[in-house]
């Protein structure tokens, strides 16, 4: 049996009974490591687990499902992901590769952020699409996101920005070379996307102000490390966030559509003060 | 301290290791029992947590929060909720009320309906703006969702409907009397939720079929009991859907919108057969 479990978003003790159940049993337990973090590293999980772990990056996830699926209709496997097993693209290929060899597969549903963003008090059903913001270069500046938090915002609707993540990515230099070597890894802060966001109004110019998505005043919700004991949220203006240091990562942004009154008497408790909440909003 | 906690999707052992912990610990724990339901009852998770629950329907959740949080500023009281904490509004608004009171709170969350969606292989960040669809009485037919719906299509966006429950609602003849009498639970089915959406598109006439939201052979896709091992997952048009049974509560649907590769590759195993899939998607 191959299993996909989600470890939900704070640290060893969010995996769910169920969970921890196969994960204790299993011959073999993989640790992808690319596409999100815990709080906590590989230690700590393994000493709440008591057992070893083997660690999947992305090479090993992207090119070596042969060697995760190795046996596996006949033993039992995990595969440990951060979040929910369908928040990303990658697990539900895995999953396909899987019943492509006749293996049965099970997955293990938790937490991930596209329901616990409901912490910073929002409604989930009062979101439209959700984005994703990529780390910019000097040559490569994609904002295809803008146009979709603008259509949100023209219904009401609030938008969750996923802010991107880069583990072990090969330098340039290193791409040609049999051995690769890494950038350190990178995690977009609130502040970094604020900045980003900000960049993109300052070239669609201030000629016509009143048809863009967004402006230096729309009222924007930072959270980091979701479901730990540091968990950390702020609602103020966007150009505040830029400004703004919620420490370690991971981070996410909400861009604000129309408040509800039980919305706004949720939001008071992270922001300034509820004057100062309902001017911006 | 005050703790609402995640019970996630199907039966006793998705509660989080950290969830269980708490339940273990707690003075006096709450089983919210009618916003949303597991595939197992009251007996087996006390059963599992090795403890009594009290049972929280919705008198005591919002005329008795004073009831539920008393002494939670000495002793720690946990509120049980199928899902994720942040999955209704009637939470919020007991956290508020506990903040109100200067209680410290604590969340827990869990896998929701919202992200485990993922299981069907539609990708979260293709979803718009989740509908829910309510029991249609002889005089009272909403059918705001059906703008939503037409606002995700036109995007290319899925849709999430949430399909209406009733539980532990009044009589009308015992609505004015001292000891109200209930009617028996109803949760709606895949099934009725076809139904009534096609309805709304007969009542909107043939004329503009092309400017309709969706049509008889829309693709959709049923869901039953998320998380739980008699999960049932069905690809179908909505006209065929009418006609499906998925067996047991809870169910939700998704109307697709446009579909990806690896999309349709995940949702072959739901459908009749490849050939049929592509020819209504």
């Amino acid at each position: 049996m191959f299993y996909v479990i989600g470890l939900g978003l704070g640290d060893a003790k969010d995996i769910t009974a169920r969970g921890l159940e196969i994960v204790k049993n299993a011959q073999r337990v993989y640790l992808e490591a690319y596409t999100s973090i815990l709080t906590v590293g590989k230690e700590a999980l393994e000493q709440f687990y008591g057992r070893n772990l083997i660690i999947a990056d992305r090479e090993l996830v992207e090119q070596g499902a042969d060697e995760i699926l190795e046996d596996a209709d006949a033993i039992d496997v995990a595969f440990l992901v951060v979040g929910d097993p369908f928040g990303a693209t990658t697990h539900t290929d895995l999953l396909l590769r899987a019943k492509e060899k006749g293996i049965t597969c099970k997955v293990v549903h938790n937490a991930s952020i596209m329901n616990a963003i409901g912490c910073c008090g929002l409604q989930l059903y009062n979101y439209g699409e959700t984005v994703s913001i990529p780390y910019w270069t000097d040559t490569w500046q994609p904002d295809s996101f803008y146009d979709k938090i603008a259509s949100n915002r023209r219904r009401g609707l609030h938008t969750l920005c996923l802010l991107d993540i880069k583990v072990k990515e090969p330098t340039l230099e290193s791409l040609c070379k049999k051995k690769k070597e890494y950038l350190p890894p990178r995690f977009m802060s609130v502040s970094e996307a604020a900045e980003q966001l900000l960049k993109i109004i300052e070239k669609k110019g201030v000629a016509d102000s009143e048809e863009l998505a967004y402006g230096v005043d729309t009222l924007c919700i930072g959270v980091a490390r979701v479901g730990s004991d540091t968990q950390q949220i702020k609602a103020c203006t966007l150009e505040e966030m830029k400004n703004t240091d919620l420490g370690p990562p991971l981070h996410s942004l909400v861009i604000a559509g129309h408040l509800h009154p039980l919305e706004m008497e949720y939001l008071v408790q992270f922001a300034k003060s509820k004057d100062r909440l309902q001017q911006i909003a």
